[in-house]
């Protein structure tokens, strides 16, 4: 399942909960799209800001919104044992695959962090996806240290941080080199994801795709130049996701899109305020997007 | 009750869960030393870890077990409805103050970080501490964030990461005059605390304070000189802090004390390993220090 494009949905969220209907129908039209695989619940998902119980409502709307696509849950948290349930959990729930970043209050050490993946993967029937995310976690990953991690039984692929397209024929190659045959290579940071694809990677973990399926599927099913052409020609949102982070700006954008209300992020967190909301606006209208 | 020596203990913590019994008796051990008020539930305390359940619990017995000394309960979590509900425990627990973080995964602005305290305060019956810990929560408050913040109803002190002591005066001043008055300051980083005391903080929030009480107030107690010439006795564990981590070292020499059991830390944590022990022993009985 860790090919091409997986799309990472909003989950919409308020202060009276999740917006379940929402939820379900920009899954729906993920699979509709037609993406390789869908991520519910990473980051962009929220998990780290939902309870146990309104991730596992989220992850089984996920998977029967999904129909024949593969669905990864994100089972993230900071203490193990609460990983260890969600994994029961998102496993429950039918999910295809988890995700699990080694999520951090106290900064953790390459022994700890590899613990907890020797801790998660001791009990897993579905693949685990390493996903590292230091703007999140704060944690740093050694080569070394992915090497380690990724020889776990059931560790099917790693989830990296954007490169810029210069350095990623180097990085990809480097960090495969440090993986076991077989564990596949995911990019994230969207802006960057041609020249990750381009350099190796076996799949894009994207927020945008989350929102544009149809945009991003035609970056990961075109060669090499017209991919980075069409990632280029994004170049705005690329902008903005920098200016206001990935995370506001799609919630912005499917409010825009008429696909979810607002508020859709749980406080503390807030939606854009109203001029960044325009430039939102005003780059979809330039791009030519519709829901 | 923003004075002097704020004691923060540990919460020991295994897979099985608090121990109880080791925690009454830390508390209880502050209480009979005569510490000025306890901080349950900091970052020490392990809040970040803990269930709403547990939490609710410790906070019961930390304010049993303090007898006449005042609590402070810390109520951080990444999402303000879970905030809201821990503060509700935190003062049905007996809580006389409450200490928040803004804890982070999303990256906060500052109107949202403000935006939670404001969420926060409107339903307190008890002070609340700011808690401003960039370590542990990647988010750095400015001056005038702090100020707007202190002014909101019912926030009685903010505690503030360790300074060096040759900047001590100069930031202790600043952030005074960025503060309503009457707000405490306080000042946290175990090995900079006298020097912050001596610049005019009004209390320091301790982590080595809430294992080795009689040490710390004898620091808070002593004149100007005095103090910086007892804390620079302390320097081969403040060296140890540095190398691995306050948390780390203090569950180690609780355990050492006999005072715990072990493991303490919640998974993904560990002790440390026994090298590092060996030196934590080694510190412990070079400083003269007893149970």
């Amino acid at each position: 399942m860790f090919t091409g494009l997986s799309a990472f949905p909003l989950t919409p969220t308020s202060e009276t909960g999740i917006d379940e209907r929402g939820f379900r129908k920009l899954v729906a039209r993920l699979a509709a799209a037609g993406v390789d695989s869908i991520g519910a619940l990473g980051s962009t998902g929220g998990y780290a800001y939902l309870t146990r119980e309104e991730r596992f409502r989220a992850a089984r709307i996920a998977v029967d919104a999904a129909g024949d696509v593969p669905v990864m849950v994100g089972i993230g948290a900071l203490r193990t044992s609460e990983v260890l349930a969600l994994a029961e959990d998102a496993q429950n729930a039918g999910a295809s695959a988890v995700l699990l970043a080694p999520v951090s209050y106290q900064q953790l050490t390459d022994d700890e962090v590899f613990g907890l993946y020797e801790d998660v993967t001791a009990g897993l029937s579905v693949l685990l996806c390493v996903y590292d995310n230091p703007g999140t976690t704060h944690f740093h990953f050694s080569d070394e240290l992915h090497g380690r991690i990724a020889a776990l039984p059931d560790v099917g692929a790693v989830k990296i941080p954007g490169i810029p397209e210069e350095q990623a024929p180097t990085r990809v190659a480097a960090l495969r080199s440090a993986l076991p045959e077989g564990v596949a290579l995911g990019v994230s940071g969207d802006q960057f994801a041609a020249g990750g694809l381009n350099a190796g990677a076996d799949v894009w973990f994207s927020v945008i795709g989350g929102l544009l399926p149809e945009e991003c599927l035609a970056i990961t099913r075109a060669d090499a130049d017209r991919a980075v052409e069409l990632s280029q020609r994004m170049t705005p949102l690329w902008e903005l996701f920098g200016r206001y982070g990935s995370l506001r700006v799609t919630s912005a954008a499917a409010e825009h899109l008429g696909l979810i209300g607002s508020p859709n992020l749980p406080r503390p967190l807030r939606g854009l305020p109203a001029g960044a909301r325009r430039e939102v606006a005003d780059v979809l209208e330039s791009l030519g997007v519709r829901a």
